[in-house]
């Protein structure tokens, strides 16, 4: 594929200046009020891939945020790629953590990206990732070297589960049909080590409600008296985990998949330093389950968080009161053979379960996902490989990432097609977090890597 | 004493509209936003203590809110009533619990109160109960039946421990100069049973932060692998109660003064009904502190519980963030003998003990309290009682409270007088919560009960 460093070099301040006006759109899912923000973008990327060259785009409504579909059918015989992307955006609090604010995106240099980072909410995460394969778009059909098919699904609702998702996928099967499916919304090891994510986990997030007295209570008159629902849920938290820090959920590990003891030396070649992970989170120590290092923790052990807490008098100074209700959201990483849904069960039995008298429960699951595990031998595993040795001039490392797209074990078994995870993202990129960021050369270098998967994965089809 | 029903009938729309009044000022000592608020109130209450016939009344500058101090001397041989109450309430916080806006007081019919209670913020503690020494005192000044000398000395902070009370009664010893302090803050136990507080629990008021990683992370790419925040506080807090929900920081209990059998037999026969109680509160079974019951639980035994807890994502929807603080208010009643200073010290030493690697603890005391103790046998213990006894033809019964007034022990140190806690509000008014209310009938109650304590206080100190 000829020219793409001159054509990216041509087109440098107008493929930034586009991210960044994407950037501005506040397209929070997990927010209704946000609502017409959501719908707003869902039009860009409209405009923004029939520019590309797409010859049939259309917003394709759901019952919850429009996904955009977007397609260049240039020969029925030649292979199709499906990209996948999301334009929704995770909720930017708290805010008082940003330097800037996250809807006005501005690029700063940092210490890992000399040459500038753009900070803003969904500057990784994935607007700037999905934004690279519509610029690639762009550079393929301007030069007249699109080698196979392309079919562009975005959507809306990632970060609030895809609900909408899978039904769209499962009426559209003849509509989506493609030979493999390109997402861009994971991470690499560095800058210097490209990576391919081979393997992700699943998801089961619940909120959790726990009811006492029916109002809130005077402490002194009724302190010591009453089950507190504050007190309460500490404890029942708590007792998720044993002092060993294992799931205390029965059953919870029966499905887990132990790799063997080869499979972790493998594991262990990846370049990881423990002293610059812990100064990088300014923490004095690690902490996790027993038994494992910190990179099985984070890829192939499952894991029970909470994400929020909240119950009781929480503004200024002091109120001596005993809430009514506390409240906690929580999630399960989950590893590949757990199934989502039965871990959800079994969360809410057992969860159900310890509550002591005095007290109601109440589960509500939100969403989650399989796990998945793609195999490093298939034509487009080995296609992004050779388009990330051309660009960086090093093979990547296959490597299992902690995080979660509920959605790839949907298309496996949808549409019948592995899933390639190109991501071009860093862990220090802060997503989800205050400051979110992406660097520039990371943007630039996904387009230039993005064709050459086309141009080998065309070439290994045939 | 002649003719206060008669007063009290005569002029009873004019006694509960200007209560109204005062209700209608949002004066929320811990939220700084209502700064002005609290201060307009104080000016309400010098001006309804000079309506009431004090000769002198001053509004006080303190580090904090004001101090309305107010007096009449009537001759300096006779006896000398300090009138402490509170003009500052609590915040209304959860406000959508309310079924009327807080601060616009309406008088509903319910079940204990058919003759109508007065729903708002301050209705019961302490607005509504400090006034009816107001009004007592206007109907004794108005028909010439002041026994003695009167002082009044009404703050603004008792909501959020009472700091600038306790410099100027340091300061004002000579002015504040006393036979007894007389406060009406506490409950009775039923409108058919008075009662007179005769113990108030100590109180210590700390709030916690947990902080782990510098940053908010992605709870799927770091889940499990680093010490999660909430995760950790949930399992400090659960740790501070073992499983007979005995309280575990060494030394808590040392100097907790152990009733007899005989005490704990004479206060078990207070009339009380374990099934009214759980219906009241619509709760399946109590729970506390094992080997005591629920009206000891509550009285006589120190407690710990959370007031307010948050942290991570808690708006709608989800968001998989590890958060990177967490955060907690957790008060502890105190019995008499426990040192609060002492207390907390040893609550903050024993909480930063047992904080995991991987995080750091900061402990914030918020203030607290001595507990209280008043003998029966005194004379002002004995004036109340014939008080309530000619008004609700019943002797009162005393009563241990769970609750705290932290100034109460201060008063006894500084001031060398007995306090004598007349309270006429009851336990399902709702204090500190939403929906809080007054009887209009105990609000009339207490005005026509107070000046037989002038009376019999006088005659008993001949």
């Amino acid at each position: 594929m000829k020219n793409i460093q001159a054509y990216v070099n041509q087109h440098k301040d107008r493929f930034l200046n586009e991210l960044l006006e994407l950037l501005k759109i506040p397209s929070i899912s997990a927010d209704s009020a946000y609502e017409s923000e959501v719908l707003k973008t869902a039009e860009e990327i409209k405009n923004s891939l029939e520019k590309a060259g797409c010859n049939t785009v259309e917003i394709c409504q759901t019952k919850g945020y429009p996904i955009v579909y977007g397609e260049k059918i240039i020969d029925k015989n030649l292979p199709t790629v499906l990209v996948y992307g999301h334009y929704d955006v995770q909720p930017p609090d708290p805010l008082d953590l940003w330097d800037s604010p996250p809807f006005e995106p501005v690029i700063k240099n940092t210490e890992l990206h000399p040459e500038g980072a753009i900070f803003a909410r969904g500057a990784c995460d994935d607007k700037g990732q999905m934004f690279m394969h519509v610029k690639a778009m762009e550079f393929m059909t301007a030069t007249n070297q699109l080698p196979c098919n392309v079919k562009f699904m975005i959507e809306g609702e990632e970060e609030v589960g895809s609900a909408s998702l899978a039904d769209f996928v499962k009426e559209n099967q003849d509509k989506l049909s493609n030979d493999v499916i390109l997402i861009s919304d994971t991470g690499m090891i560095a800058k210097d080590t490209p990576s391919i994510t081979t393997g992700l986990r699943g998801l089961s997030y619940v909120e959790v409600e726990v009811t006492g007295p029916n109002r809130d209570l005077h402490s002194g008159l009724y302190g010591g008296a009453v089950a507190n629902p504050i007190n309460i849920l500490t404890k029942m938290i708590a007792s998720l985990h044993d002092e060993n820090n294992h799931i205390t959920i029965p059953g919870f590990y029966d499905k887990v998949e132990e790799l063997s003891k080869e499979e972790r030396a493998e594991m262990a070649k990846a370049p990881f330093s423990l002293e610059h992970y812990k100064k990088a989170l300014d923490i004095e120590a690690v902490y996790g389950e027993a038994g494992y290092t910190t990179n099985e923790r984070n890829s192939i052990r499952p894991t029970l968080d909470v994400n929020g807490i909240w119950g009781g008098y929480t503004g200024e100074g002091a109120k001596t009161v005993i809430a009514s209700q506390a409240f906690a959201k929580i999630s399960m990483r989950l590893v590949p053979h757990q199934d989502w849904i039965e871990i959800t069960e079994l969360f809410k039995n057992y969860f159900e379960s310890i509550a002591p008298k005095g007290v109601t429960v109440k589960v509500t699951p939100h969403h989650g996902g399989q796990g998945y595990v793609t195999p490093i031998d298939s034509i487009g595993y080995q296609a992004a490989s050779k388009a990330y040795s051309d660009t960086f001039g090093k093979t990547p490392i296959p490597q299992r990432s902690g995080g979660s797209i509920p959605i790839v074990s949907l298309f496996e078994q949808e549409l019948k097609s592995k899933t390639i995870l190109m991501g071009f993202g860093l862990d220090s990129d802060a997503i989800h977090s205050p400051n979110e960021h992406f660097g520039v050369w990371n943007y630039f270098k996904g387009i230039e890597t993005i064709p050459l998967f086309y141009k080998y994965f065309t070439e290994l089809s045939q």
